[in-house]
């Protein structure tokens, strides 16, 4: 395969009043668990699987040992409000062309399909093992910052400061050139470990954009027992003074399957 | 050279109910172990070499003090259930973009000639310097499964549960496009070290996946040299606590030559 | 976005003897320092924004949590001698091929605009905390190094030892293969932290070339600011018998915005 | 820049019975110091210079100050029995891909030039720091092994044991497509330092094949220098017990300039 293929699972996608909403893998996998939780519980329907050159050469293995290749795929979830586009995937670009190739296909595709806003969900490493609920935005129109503000979105002064890298951040300012309105939404987590916890604040956030409810259940289960993970790794921390983060890292990621 | 140079050294290539098979390097070389000893066992002729830029900028030498630049070659295999076309080569491509392009050509020439069936075989890496027989199988179409147990392949949940890295996995992943059906066959093996005794177990499986007959001494003759190298890491282990992997992978590798 | 993106925010520009000067970030951010300043302190007007998939995939947040895609950006200052058009940007090309590419770019606007003079700038690193004003000059046309002697430009015998590597070299390359004239000039820094004393210096000599005045107020500040921290550096230096430089440079670098 | 740009020199070349030689910067610099020395010596005429993006951004600066864009160039050494056409440079490729197309390209001129016999030089790391006069020699037609035996040549299975990495290698692979005859000869080297001393050894071989006499003096000067250098760091070695590599390397590249 060379380049990158889209495949289209539905020949006419008709959209009431569209909204681009992208959880790809990243800081604390916050992003990519709000949108797989919301594919879950609004019963999304596929339309869209995209493979490229531009990920890694790998397939993954599922519960009955048939294998995928890794790849993005976008979603319909129905609100009163809203259709909203949702992208998932396994992996990001392996390369920086190759995030701004993909970006711009995402944003080709989401245009075609009427779309007039985005938000891009993601983590904001703290390096601190303290939970925090907060949920901190930019935006590539300043007129954007207001009505995110009342969901509850927090907006800081240059921040976060080494910018924001990869899709998240690109597809915002991608979608500038086309006179899109995007905004990106990190959850606050360590950065350590994947953050089921991060994500539930995240998606409070979103319920109140999208005036939705979400049944928490399974974000919760695996806040809990992320919760005791990261009681065990406090007194680790303790003891070591000095968070074992290769190894943490590991073991965790696992847990997410 | 740019881009990939395939020489056909034979005209017509008329095949009876051709099956792929791939061993190319990897984990424990198992794969291209397996694969090798069958085209020297079976009098197997080359067919196709396959140059690219994708291969590192190589030469090996060979006894006589003569060059040949790293390749990827394809040879026939004729058994009377079916002709196997063996892919082996020095290399696997050295980019992900490579992996792709180079994956669909194979692909190309296989459904040329015919092919409906494909095994890619390589290694497992368990981390353990323990033997096991096990051969772990995974698949693009799920009713490939219960044939592949009677010959002895094992299915595990969600196994390897990284996924597979490289030309054996994502071979299975793009063949899926073309619904050519094909499995992955991985023998088990530590991950440190040449592995010629695991690829014994996954030689057991073809001869019964081509009800075939293989002589195996020469595998038999390297798995005992191998043996007694693991035998002598066992003590250093007991002694130092640990492997001393690096080193270990290195005299090795020397061992294949 | 495939390739590179040119944006005019002016249709037609004409130059009075259009001088091409260049300051990208690189070593103690000094060319960078240097640029930005004229800019601020001419009322300079950006002509020209450049994006491209050869910058990393990132965007910047401001202080209105607005985000902007990383790019380099042309601007135009107006002296009594020459109209300087000025070259500066977020990053260098993330690549090797990129950096041909984009100098090539540069290169092809300057010509375009009449440009017969380039003046790149940035650092050369000494590994020393102690301060010099020296500024090292390099050209790609030796008729260049008496006036740039006459305005305190020092030249050395094979220096700097290891070439220079980069935009700032690249540029003087490629444009000799369009007969413009160019210069590096490279303030000396110690290369472990941005370098504003250095960029002041390298401003004196800037000045020199274009016979005009320019205020050093906000340099100045910077460069009191960074002295304390070189004096704590020291101190710890002193204590430590080495630098830890990986630490130093992160905090400073967190200084420039 | 995009791509790879030759400049030719010299409009019509004629050259007799003209043979390629190949001394780019690799192991101990063995091959590009005969190169550069023949050209010394025999006077040769520069015919073309190359240019490319596969080669880092980066120039380098004579002694005038005055930079140079790295690349590779081609000479002409006239000797009674042959013409030599001699490639040097600053740099091999940075990328594998550009390994390829580069190699593919400078056998595109020899052909051109009616070349139709390639002698590519380069050193053998030992990782002794012990001198050997030994020219290990590989060969891409068998052929070629009695004739390189007679001066001196040695020939050993299987050795280089992980075959020739870069353009001396790849040269030979890729010329072997266009039926021309190629040989490697690579002078022994402890692979840590510069070897002007190995450089001789190797000049030795490449007088016998050229039947030419060549002053050495340059060389042996150089090898002067180097012995002291090696005497030091054998006395350290004693002390030390294994040799501080990465710190020789530098200080001894700086050495050839």
């Amino acid at each position: 395969m060379k380049g990158t293929k889209v495949i289209r699972l539905k020949e006419e996608v008709q959209l009431n009043n569209p909204v681009f909403l992208v959880g790809l893998p990243g800081v604390g996998h916050v992003g990519k668990l709000v949108a797989e939780h919301l594919i879950e519980e609004l019963d999304a329907e596929k339309i869209i699987e995209i493979y490229s050159h531009h990920f890694p050469p790998q397939v993954l293995v599922d519960e009955n040992s048939e294998i995928s290749l890794v790849n993005n795929e976008m979603y319909i979830c129905s609100t009163e409000k809203s259709d909203i586009l949702v992208l998932v995937g396994d992996h990001q670009s392996s390369t920086g062309e190759g995030h701004y190739e993909l970006c711009d296909l995402y944003l080709d595709i989401a245009e075609e399909l009427g779309v007039r806003r985005i938000y891009t969900l993601g983590g904001y490493p703290t390096g601190q093992l303290t939970y925090s609920e907060e949920v901190l935005g930019a935006v590539n129109n300043p007129q954007l910052i207001e009505e995110l503000k009342k969901v509850g979105v927090v907006f800081k002064e240059k921040e976060p400061g080494g910018g924001i890298v990869g899709a998240s951040g690109l597809l915002l300012g991608l979608s500038k050139f086309r006179n899109i309105d995007a905004a990106c939404l990190m959850g606050l987590t360590s950065g350590y470990l994947v953050d089921p916890k991060s994500a539930q604040s995240l998606l409070k956030v979103i319920c109140g954009i999208f005036e939705i409810k979400i049944d928490e259940g399974a974000l919760e289960k695996r806040a809990k027992e992320m919760e005791k993970i990261v009681a065990r790794l406090k007194e680790v921390e303790q003891q070591q003074q000095g968070i074992p983060e290769a190894k943490i890292r590991d073991d965790d990621l696992r847990y997410i399957g």
